[in-house]
Parts: structure tokens; sequence; C-alpha cells
């Protein structure tokens, strides 16, 4: 008999308090209020109205709110297999290399579920999306960490994101009998940096030579202000290993809704589908209807190219003001987070901080006193790093820039507030 | 190096075909078309008009568009927290003693995950709700199963599908110093048995004396036409170890929402939050409003007394067909199947069954011939059970009524067919 039957499993006990429950509190006990909330990567606008109008008919229809196939609803697989083969150069097959999730999480979550066995090894960048980390552990993976190294000059010099380098010689020193997949993430979340093709292709090949699943998430697919490569599209045989992850979320300015999809050869689809059906048995029925719609219905309404536009526009604009104090940032070549240098702020001697961010790395307490003095709250970047390479951003900081102009505006008028802490 | 890269985990790798697929692709294939599809329990009809209204409004607002918190909406909690503590009989934190999960399903896998360590068993009755199955499996859990036994002239007479039984001593055999979790469900799918207080309260003391945590799968609990229990109202010590399952799917006939709960303790919620986190990140939001707002006006509307009005009436319009035939069913005491006993059809014993259908048990064959020759679609339920205890619902066939009245129209119409073919 157990004699501790409250007991959890080890796969969710003992977790220190994750950064997004400390920011938010914090932002909830700020004297500044409202706060404006730069945090977490959610959109403060709606979704497209095209996209919106699909999901209220949809909800009319019987069979849109009903369960959806596994694999997904077949007219939400068609509209990804038509709007994804032109970047493929080859015509996705709906049925065989797409599958729909719940999320892109979930689809990573799949994707884990379905190759790894415990104490198969992933290679995963660092800064990482945090889910990364518990959805490789929960199939029993382990994790070997390669850094993303900032420029030299990133305490100095604003330059392009682009500039934040993987060193191949630590990849490769990295690979073991026991890798089973690397996960890439680009437009990359922090850093903003678009992989080149010729760092996908170094990447690529030493896959095929090593035969390692790549797990690509390509969530912030739509926005990239530079060109933007697909490590699937390099080589056939690059091909062959690759599982490709999109988000209907990110795409339409709507996190809440959880429509993700992974794209791949069949042989990997399939065993994808397999997990997810065991996970969640099928994904919300009339929002993947809402999101078919928006995908056949993007391109004639000019709805990408505004997308880039817009969030560009959002970019440099709330960036004006990193130029206005004189502190440098990583200028992003997608996606919708800028990381900024702080190392010149100098934080007052005597501040005090509360224990739990006291014993955090500089940029927790970056973040807890623009939260409290300045009323903006950002993520602190360390999160994304283990302890040992933390030092590498504990000067930086996160902001998500996907927030109406007037908030940005708000964030900016705050922010010049920091003028008298930096010390250039 | 791998030499397979493709070779999936174990978890998903080599299962045989499932029994939805198999009659799925039956349907399609049957020459009566359309086919009356009484197999799969999505409704035939949409949620009620006050709650898609609701899902139509929530989509315009910025806030129900975008990531939800992890553990839920906070309306969606209030309100789940609101309309359960009247039948828990104390005042429910909706902090601490509910999360939201991504369907009923999700939050079962998110249960396991919780509490299952490698090696763990958990004690699944037969009958069981396919899914739990992998759901056990994926975080390493055992499974170990008692039968449900049907009364013993089944075959010959319509009666209470409350007569099917659990044999105590049965349990107690299979308990043993690794039993980690039991799964109940009340009311039963496939069976439509409403556990008595008096079975629930024996179930719920050994697990006391054993120190067994209770998942209780309640995903029916608006429909039922006899008394209905809740096993975690019936001691405080059952309370302590008892999850409570629910739907918004079967609640609000919108089984493609994927919106679900569970209620519990504090020192259990919290781990299963702390999973969900992990698999789904956060459920879909927007839908979780709308769910929300049917809780609230749910009452007022009278729609929990017409639900059960209208569920009850389709059971009884639909099984007047056996009673015309002369087949013996379960009357059920709650939920949307109904178990058909068909030892009394004889198959025409040089007709032509696929080798995929001729390797199954004779419910398999059953119903095969339905769907071919009388163009109505049934699930075989010894899917639901193990090889060694399949015999016992090997003449069973499982409909559900949850469809128009006119297609119980024509499915009766078609089902008097089977008069040629019955030997009373
Ligand atoms: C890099 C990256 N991948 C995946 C996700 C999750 O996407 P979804 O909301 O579709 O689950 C996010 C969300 O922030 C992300 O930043
Ligand atoms: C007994 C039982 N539990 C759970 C579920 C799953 O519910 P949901 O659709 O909310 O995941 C079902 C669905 O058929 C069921 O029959």
């Amino acid at each position: 008999m157990r004699s501790d039957p409250f007991r959890p499993a080890q796969r969710v006990a003992g977790q220190r308090q994750d950064v997004w429950s400390i920011i938010n509190e914090a932002a909830a006990a700020s004297p500044v209020q409202p706060i404006v909330n730069m945090g977490q990567g959610f959109f403060g606008y709606n979704p497209p109205k095209f996209v919106t109008d699909a999901a209220k008919e949809a909800l009319d229809k019987v069979d849109c709110n009903q369960y959806s196939p596994t694999k997904g609803r077949p007219r939400l697989k068609r509209a990804i297999a038509n709007a994804y083969s032109p970047f493929f150069g080859r015509t996705l097959n709906p049925d065989t290399e797409v599958t729909i999730t719940t999320g892109a999480n979930e689809g990573m979550l799949s994707a884990f579920m379905a190759f790894l066995e415990p104490g198969d090894e992933v290679i995963v960048f660092e800064p990482f999306f945090d889910q990364y980390i518990s959805n490789i552990e929960m199939p029993g993976g382990r994790l070997v960490y390669v850094p993303i190294h900032p420029p030299a000059s990133g305490s100095t010099k604003t330059q392009s994101a682009g500039k934040w380098r993987i060193d191949m010689d630590e990849v490769k020193a990295r690979i073991s009998d026991k890798t089973r997949m690397i996960v890439l993430n680009s437009p990359h979340n922090p850093i903003g940096k678009v992989f080149s093709e010729h760092e996908l292709r170094e990447i690529g090949e030493l896959c095929v030579e090593h035969n390692i699943l790549i797990l690509s998430d390509e969530v912030y697919d739509r926005l990239y202000y530079t060109p933007f490569t697909r490590i699937a599209t390099l080589s056939p045989k690059i091909a062959d290993l690759t599982l490709t992850v999109g988000s209907g979320g990110k795409n339409f300015y709507a996190t809440g809704w959880r429509v993700g999809w992974l794209i791949g050869p069949e042989h990997l689809i399939k065993y994808v589908s397999a997990a997810h059906t065991r996970i969640c048995y099928s994904s919300v029925s009339p929002l993947q209807e809402a999101t078919a719609i928006g995908f056949e219905k993007a391109d004639e309404m000019g709805f990408w190219e505004e997308s880039v536009k817009e969030m560009k526009g959002k970019m440099d604009r709330f960036n004006r003001v990193w130029s206005e104090l004189g502190l440098p940032y990583s200028d992003p070549e997608g996606g919708y987070f800028v990381l900024v240098n702080m190392a010149k702020v100098k934080l007052p001697s005597d501040y005090k901080f509360p224990p739990h961010v006291a014993e955090r790395p500089r940029d927790f307490k970056l973040a807890w006193f623009l939260i409290m003095e300045i009323g903006v709250a950002a993520i602190p970047p360390t999160e994304f790093f283990t302890p040992g390479n933390a030092h590498i951003v504990e000067d930086y900081m996160r902001f998500a820039v996907c927030k109406d102009d007037s908030v940005l505006e708000t964030a900016k008028e705050r922010l010049r507030g920091l003028k008298q802490y930096i010390v250039q």
C-alpha cells in the first residue's frame, strides 16, 4: 500500500517558480497601474475579421462543432497543403504529410512522444522556448544544450539579430550515439534571428550524416524582415528527416485558439498523428475550420504582406526609444520579440529586491525594476538558458511588440524614465 | 549513430487497426448510402443557441482570442465552481480545486501524467473508454483489468443497465502494493449504467483502505434517468483521493470544442494543472468563455432538465425498435449509448467478411453486416475489452442515440430489415 498517495510523479514535482508567474505577479503588484505588459507573446489586438467571421460561421455548422478527425479537419489539412506546397517546392499530400495539433506546443510534444525512447538525446539551442524542455523530458528524452552566442559588441552597439551565431564545432562535439533529434527555431524566439540558408545547410547535412531527426519550429514563419529559408527545402535527404511546425495562433493573431500543425514526410507524420491521438484525441473543430478559411483567403486579402508590414512597423516604432536612450538592441530579422542590452543601466545599489528575485541573475532584477519603477513588464531571458550559460544574456531583456501602437507609445514614454539610470 | 532514424517510439508503434477506422471505412464503402451513423458519440445537432452566441461574442474580445491562463480562464473556473458546489455539498475554490483541460480526454492524461511513475498499476473496468489505455500507458502505467458482468439473462430479456455488476471480490483480488489509481466511469459508456451509491461506497472505502487515487470520469453527468451519485461526495476521506472529470463537449453538445475540467482537492489538482501546462500549455480560450456563459445561464434557461428530457426521449424512441424486433437491450440509466444484445441475429453462414473483420469476434461481424446490409453503423464493444474477456460482449452492439429524431426514425426503419435474420 502507498503511504504517500498524494505524491506527484517526478515529471511534475518540485519545479522552481517559472518566469511567467514571477513577472505576472510582479506586474499585478506594481505601483504603476495599469502596467504596460510586453512580457508574454500574445497579441494586444484581435485576429483579422475575415478569420473571426469564419469562426462565427463555423459555429452554426453541426459538423464544425463536433469531433474533428484525429488528424485534423480535411479542409484545414488541404488549405495548409495548398498554402505550403509553393514554399516546399513540391505538392504536399494533405492526408499523409500534414497533421493538425492543439497548438504548435502539443504538436511538438506529439513529435517527441512519437520518436523519443527514454535516454534518447535531443540537441536544443540556448536560448530555448521553455516548453521544449518539459516536452522532451516527458517521454524520457535527455537534453543536450548548445548556446547561440551574441555578437561580442552586443553591449555597446545595435546590430542585426543575425549576428547571434552558432559554433558548429560546439554542435558537433555534443553529438553522440544517443542523439535522436535536434530542435531548431527560426525566426527565433527570443533572439529574432532568421537562420541563414548557409547555417541551415550545415546543420541539415550534419543531421543527414548522423541520422538525426530535425524538429523545425517555424511558428513565426510569416514574420520575417530578411530572406527566410525552411530547412526542409534544402535537400530531399534533409526533408526526409524534418518535421516543420506551424501555428495558427501566431499566424492569425489568435494564440488562444490552439490550432497548430506539423508538415513532413509520411514516415514521420503518421507517428506524430498517432501520438497526438493519444494525447488530445482531436483538436478544436470550429477554430480549425476558421483557420482553414484564413489560409484560403489570406493571399487574396493581402493579409501576409500586411502582417509583415504591420509588425515591422511596430518593431521599428518601438525600438526608436532604445536609440534615443543609447541602449543597444538586437535588430530582429523576424518574429515579434526584441532583445535589448541593458548593461548600461545601473540599478541603484541600495534597491531592495524580494528574495525570489535577488537570488536570480541580473536580468530578473532588471525586469523587477522595470515593472516596479517604470511600469513596463518584459521577460528576463536567462530563464531560457541552463544555469551554466545564463551569464550570456544576464544584461538582456525581451520585449514583445505585438501590441497596439498606442500601447507601444505609452511603453516608450515610460521607458524614457530609464534615462537617469543609464551610464553611457 | 542511429541506423533506423524513422523508427517510432514503442508507445506509438504497431497498433492494430482501431474500431473507429474499421467502422468509418466500412460505412464509407457500404452500398447503402447515406449510411445512418450511430457509431461515434458525437451529436447530430448543434449546441444550444445561448452557448454558440456566447462563443461568437467571445470571438470579438481581444483577451478571449489570446492565451488563457494555463489553469483555465477565471470566468470558467468560477462558473464550474458555482455550478458544482451544490452537488459537492461544499463551496469549491475555483482557483485551487478546479482546473481546465483540453477536453476530458487530455484532462485524464494530465491526471495520469501527474501521478503515475513507470510500473504503477491502474485498475480499469471492462468495458473501458478506449483512450484510458494509451493515456495510462504513456506515463508508463500498467493496466489491471476487472470486468463488469452483464446480467445472466441479458441475451433473452431487456432489463436495466444497472443490472451489469462489478464483483467486489474480483476488484480486491487485483489490488497490489503497486496499485496507484482506479478509474471509474458513471454514467457508463458503453453500458449506460449509473453506479449506485452502495457500489460507489464499497469502491471508495476500498480505495481509502489502500490509499488508491480515484479518477471518476463523469462526462455524462448531466444525463441520468435514475438517481446519480458522485463518489467524491461520499466522505471527506474519499474526496481527498478523488479527481472528478467533466466535459463541456458532452454537457453542451459540442464534442469538437475540447473544453474539459477536473475538480478535486488542491493537493491533487495542482499537479494535474502542472501536467496540463506541460502537455497543451493552455486550452482554447474563446470556447472556454462560451462554456463559462453556458454554465452561468443553463439553469435559468432550464437547459439541464431539457437536456435530460430530450435525450431520454431519444433513447425511448429509438429502443422501441428492439421491442418490435424482440431483441433485448440494456435499458440505460444514463448517457446516450445503448447496448443491444444480438444473440438472436443469425448471420448467413456463407456471408463473406473481409479478413480484418473475419479475424475479430462476432460483434465485428454483426457491425459489418449491419453497415453493409442494413445501412446503420454501430460499434462492436469487444474493442473495449481485453481479448480474454471479449467473449462477454461478443453478441452486443453499441448505438449512440445523440442524433436528430428523423435520423433515429430512418435507423429504425432500416433496422426492421433485420427481422428476417432473427430467430426467436
Ligand atoms: C518558438 C515558439 N514555439 C512554439 C510556440 C507555441 O505556439 P502555440 O501557441 O501554437 O502552441 C511559441 C509560443 O510562444 C514559440 O514562441
Ligand atoms: C467515458 C468517456 N470519457 C471521456 C470522453 C472524452 O470526452 P472529451 O470529448 O471531453 O475529451 C468520452 C468521449 O466519448 C467518454 O465516452
